[in-house]
């Protein structure tokens, strides 16, 4: 798979053990939306199922919206199928539950896939969900969760969910979006699905240029950002 | 003067009475370069001790370096008199205690200016030292400290030292840059004195541009990423 893909291999490996992600005869449930993150995700998730010294199952779960009529979505199950990966296919027509008056949002719609996701993990007896969000994306809400909602926080490598029995993990947490690309590249996993039609959260995108400038005035930015997050140093912090 | 003057007065006072600043009988030591910060910070401070229910007295310091022999300091000298100010001005040869093979930096000068304020305090019987920083040079240092320490800290508006019977204090810490620039103008305050022959920290400018792009996403940014440093939500950030 290449030098890229063995580094992206050893980087899910030391999140798995650092934030103990995977457990013994944990049954995980992907995400798997067909974009190069998710698909980047089980690619590596099933290659670990059949080496990793503890024994966990992992089964990959696509949801199909109403607003995405995708025809590249054979090709996406052609790959997960070449791959033995064992995988669902799950209906949810988010754009008919919006109620009059309410508009298509990122937010929104997020909302909705992830209850499903939870929904189906309960019913069918999977304990953790697996995300495929990488560095780039924790960076990017943890600037976002700053500036717009006036807190130092972002999404976790583990959380363990209050209200239902599942923990998502993120095992790409160590995974910068660059390596991503170039891994998917190698395995032609590039543009599988279509974009989403309502695009990116564009707040989002300019957060993402000002960590890209801000990465541009050094060595290993994103890395330091990332152990940031980790290290907060609460006496040199203000009190409010 | 004008609203601009009483709105940073507002917030002076703002975070005097937040961070419990100023107590009865406090003699402060303000460090004043002649720029236009920390002449802002000596124009209030000299209103407040006039005006503040709790009695304090204030003295500017002035550190004269051997590597800037500024020709408009009698005029910043006239200013502080024309304001019945009370102070005093030091002779530091900083160029002089540099070692042989060590350059000059940014880091090294401050330090050096810091032991002398935090000197003279001690030898006069002052109690705190102000510093002119504003809430622009708290993000700076806080995305800083981010990028190229990997922690999330940031110089305190109290701080209260360990090693030295002084509080240092940032009076300034609500007040905007772009507000001190204004009311400076008013005043006549910009260029009393010459910029430092070094220049600034360029790491410093840089990372300054980056704010400046964020808070042209949207209102507000710079007084919530303010309060988010005060916001460590610590069960929401990645343990390392």
């Amino acid at each position: 798979m290449g030098d890229i893909g063995k580094r992206i291999a050893r980087k899910i490996g030391g999140a798995i053990v650092n934030y103990n992600m995977i457990e013994d005869g944990d049954t995980i449930l992907a995400a798997v939306s067909g974009g190069k993150d998710s698909m980047t995700l089980m690619y590596h998730l099933l290659r670990k199922e059949a080496s990793f010294p503890v024994k966990f199952h992992v089964r990959g779960l696509h949801i199909k919206t109403d607003f995405c009529n995708c025809v590249k979505k054979s090709r996406m199950e052609e790959v997960l199928s070449s791959w033995g990966a064992d995988f669902d296919m799950l209906y949810v027509p988010v754009l008919k539950r919006i109620k009059p008056g309410e508009k298509m949002n990122c937010y929104w719609c997020s909302t909705q896939r992830r209850m499903e996701l939870i929904k189906y993990a309960g019913k069918h007896g999977f304990n953790k969900i697996a995300l495929g969000h990488h560095m780039d994306d924790m960076l990017e809400t943890f600037f976002m969760n700053m500036a717009y909602k006036s807190e130092l926080s972002t999404m976790l490598p583990v959380l363990k969910l209050d209200r239902y029995p599942v923990t998502i993990i993120r095992p790409l947490a160590y995974v910068k979006e660059e390596e991503i690309v170039r891994f998917a590249e190698t395995l032609g996993l590039n543009r599988l699905v279509c974009a989403c039609p309502y695009g990116k959260n564009s707040k989002r995108k300019e957060i993402r240029k000002i960590i890209a400038s801000m990465a541009d005035t050094g060595e290993n930015i994103r890395e330091n950002l990332f152990r940031a997050m980790g290290n907060p140093v609460n006496r040199y912090l203000p009190k409010p």
